[in-house]
């Protein structure tokens, strides 16, 4: 047994409820290496001798480990449980004190008690939604009374560069409902829509008021009203590691420096504030002086920002918040947040931005989930670029979904792309055929889709700004059958309970040809997804054990 | 090279900030696997390329892992730092992403930002701690005027049943604070002292209120001030997980059942409330009826148990609170504690009763640290009871030590044994020389000693309620010469900073004969401590290079 590579940690990636009374706890070991696992558990305070016996399933496989998963039935809610592992040679034992021959020696992990205050619920919509990403100032003019100055023409071959201006605002998404209730997505995600000098908004100038270009706080609450009658949600963007460099606060601080109440809600290096040639002060990454660090452990700071929070999940009635570099804002803030805003709505929905591993945020007590960039990697590799094979396609999404608790895995969102990313469809080199697949996976794997506004028209674009071009509405410039299969795809998934929230298992694995398939598995019912990821069409006999007996199997597509 | 032992997470065991711009990583390898290890390291907003290299040091050997460590220096706090592994034939890139030859792939850790607000923080004094635990019960009856009814003879041959009292009270403790100031602790630990009808009082009838029987707000107070006087600080004992039969909420779900305001403070399984054949309600480990669960979740139970936290640390000044079953309470409400007692007592310290593995609760939003349990079980085996060998006990140590952040593990306590185990020297058979090593490896070794009442004039006891027998006064009756090792040894590790705050490395492992040896490494000084556990002399010459060119050795004892 390759005993150095067997884990199991009292976390919640390796541990935790599923339901009050039911445990589920996973097991890592290297991969190929068991070929059984058991996990033996009973009350904590009962003595060893009368307890259950579960055989661990083999739920995933990724580059180096294999996961295995159990779930334990625990009525009385606190639980010791050890593993009995074997892989075809010897049989050990493993528990908090390690593997061992003999049990005691190996010990026990324990889940003291499964409390009620910790449980990691996410808002039950959230498996649910179908994500749009919109940049207001791209989507739609709906008021061109209210456009800034020097617009530029709004036009399917338009270039934006990183100061242009296009007029998009609320009302222009708002007019633009029925597209969307079309299109069947659930659920809009804004980029931030605050004062701020920018076509971006990244750099707040005031919290507490809509960008007079974009609209006012009764332009936003007709939009929310209106989304909600048609069963839509919507979500903004709280930009709080940061301001903008007009943001009242830090006007203070220019202006009086030290004597200013405000000087430490920021860390200004030296007095007086100047922006050049570095700024002297904490700036988001490195040296953006338009946006000065908040401290948001500054209990004032923390308080104005949850304000902020607190204000338009009550006033514009929205459905939650995306967090902007939500890696650098402190946890304890973060929790904060959290009780602040589930205080208010508790089916409020929040997703942080985080690109990389983001366990340490996905505990329960931050965020529901994450927008999943280490999903896009793997899309855009397999898919668009072709640079891995199938199997280290299956292996990346494996150590991915073994890497969080599965309502975190549930709520984030699978992104192909976003403003910060080059377009899929310019990944895939403008094969449409490459894009199709990639959508028909996001839209059938686990974790809710988000789609970047004009995707599914085939909108094309480099790195920021040229991925922030205006939407294509003019019909002829449009790929109406990418459209087409989005809305396919979009109504398949709703219908479907498997495709939201069904089990994963892989089904198919060719890096020769290509393939790759999946099983989605729900109570209800069970979907087999087989995408040839090839240059050549193949033929391939797969296992339809997981259908069981199944009067009938139906082509979904 | 084994690769699927390879293992670094983005989370507090692994990585884990020593100051706002310096960052310790860990990284776990298979033991013996690799022959060199460094980190590659930069600001995550810079280009790869002109980065850091560091080579990591091996701290630690454990059961079945190497531990790998380095520092970061990071005055940018955003940190991107990838692995190179070698394993004396292949040369690896370890980041996210897993392993790979090619660093691209491997991709990088990430963390984020250095948040002043998640430091983990614990009172600089913990890591000079050395903690006396006492039984109020039995430890000195100062005022024999609130004893309460049938206490028994206070002799050095009592034997206590569970209800025994026997008239100790705060007043006692005060009275023989020269006789702790002589051995030298500066930290008393009480069991709980608020109304109750047992004479352990882990069953709570007022959280408000001093027992009568050990004595009031003012005793409390004078016992506070006085130990304040000589340098000692005092911690209570918080039992949160559970109240007692008779407190004001219990009692009126027991008279108004599902009409009583207090009906959700509790999990009432069936009304009315009986404690017969088992109790109708959940109560603490397994039907306990006289210990009533708290659903510490509901926000009333939390705002009464942070209103007791707050009075007693505010009215009696008291030093920090030990957690009583705190595994059994929701992290959530442990957030909100620390954040209550550190907002008036900033250097409070926050102590967890955890038997087993508590990273979960020791990442710095919960305890400062824990009684450290395993820490008794590996001195145990290896001193007491000789049933493991130097190799296992240095293996147990060094996996615990990589287990926990380093603030945790100097704020911990580690215990020979307490109220709820069986005396140490009982567990030695009586042999004291055993004893002896013991002591000298707890008050050397990293981590705040903690010592049960007795232990140190040579008490003996099997498991509760015989480890809780009436403090042995009497000097004929006392180990004097174990009294004296023990002063000896406090007064060194008090005089010694390496002993309270120095690194810990391996130094002498030898289970033929019994030996074990370790060094404590602190920028003023080096300690090197040799054990033989063996039954016979041992010559032995040990590497001496971690003294570097002292110009002296000194033998310390």
């Amino acid at each position: 047994m390759n005993r150095a590579a067997i884990e199991h940690r009292p976390d919640p990636a390796f541990a935790f409820p599923v339901a009050p009374d039911r445990l589920r706890v996973r097991l890592r070991a290297a991969r190929g290496d068991l070929v059984s696992c058991h996990v033996v558990y009973g009350d904590r305070y009962d003595p060893e001798g009368p307890e259950e016996v579960v055989a661990m399933e083999k739920v995933a496989t990724g580059a180096r480990h294999d996961y295995y998963e159990a779930h334990l039935h625990v009525p009385r809610r606190r639980v010791r449980y050890a593993f009995y592992l074997h892989d075809g040679r010897e049989g050990l034992w493993y528990g908090e004190r390690g593997l061992a021959a003999d049990r005691a020696q190996a010990g026990a992990f324990h889940c003291p008690y499964i409390c009620p205050g910790d449980a990691f619920t996410v808002p039950d919509w959230a498996a649910d939604a179908v994500v749009y990403q919109i940049f207001p100032d791209r989507f739609a003019n709906g008021d061109p009374s209210n456009d800034p100055a020097g617009v530029e023409a709004w036009t399917a071959d338009a270039r934006p560069t990183a100061t242009s201006v296009y007029g998009g605002d609320l009302e222009g998404i708002r007019q633009k409902l029925p597209y969307l209730a079309e299109l069947g997505v659930n659920t809009l995600y804004l980029t931030p829509i605050f004062a701020s000098p920018s076509n971006h908004k990244y750099d707040t100038t005031d919290y507490f008021r809509i960008d007079p270009h974009f609209g006012d706080l009764d332009t936003l609450r007709a939009l929310v009203r209106d989304a909600h009658a048609r069963g839509m949600r919507v979500i903004l963007d709280a930009v709080f590691n940061h301001c903008g460099y007009g943001f009242f606060a830090f006007q203070d601080v220019v202006k009086h420096g030290q004597a200013s109440p405000y000087a430490d809600w920021f860390r200004i290096y030296e007095f007086p504030v100047r922006t050049r040639p570095q700024p002297t002060y904490e700036t988001f990454a490195r040296g953006v002086w338009t946006m000065p660090k908040l401290m948001t452990h500054h209990p004032a700071v923390r308080d104005y920002l949850l304000q902020v929070a607190a204000y338009w999940t009550r006033e514009a009635d929205i459905d939650g918040w995306r967090l902007d570099v939500a890696n650098e804002v402190d946890h304890a803030f973060w929790r904060a947040f959290r009780q602040v805003v589930k205080g208010i709505k508790p089916d409020a929905l929040i997703i942080g931005e985080i690109w990389h591993d983001a366990a340490p945020w996905l505990s329960g007590d931050q965020f529901d989930g994450v927008m999943h960039y280490p999903f896009r990697d793997a899309v855009v590799s397999f898919f668009a670029t072709r640079q891995i094979d199938a199997a280290a396609f299956d292996a990346q999404l494996a150590d991915w979904r073994m890497r969080y608790p599965e309502p975190a895995l549930l709520a984030s969102w699978n992104l192909l792309g976003s403003h910060d990313t080059e377009r899929f469809l310019t990944l895939c080199g403008g094969r449409v055929e490459r894009m199709r697949l990639a959508v028909l996976f996001q839209l059938t794997y686990l974790g809710a889709p988000m789609i970047y506004y004009g995707d599914e028209v085939g909108m094309e674009g480099g790195p920021d700004p040229d991925c922030r071009r205006p939407m294509v509405w003019d019909e002829a410039r449009q790929n109406r059958e990418l459209l087409g299969w989005y809305r396919q795809l979009i109504r398949l998934r709703r219908n479907c309970v498997a495709l939201r929230r069904g089990a994963v298992r892989t089904w198919w694995v060719d890096p020769l040809v290509g393939g790759y398939g999946f099983l989605r598995l729900a109570d209800e019912e069970v979907v087999g997804v087989a995408l040839n990821n090839g240059p050549r069409p193949v033929a391939v006999t797969l296992d339809a054990g997981a259908f069981g007996d199944a009067p009938r199997l139906v082509d979904a597509l």
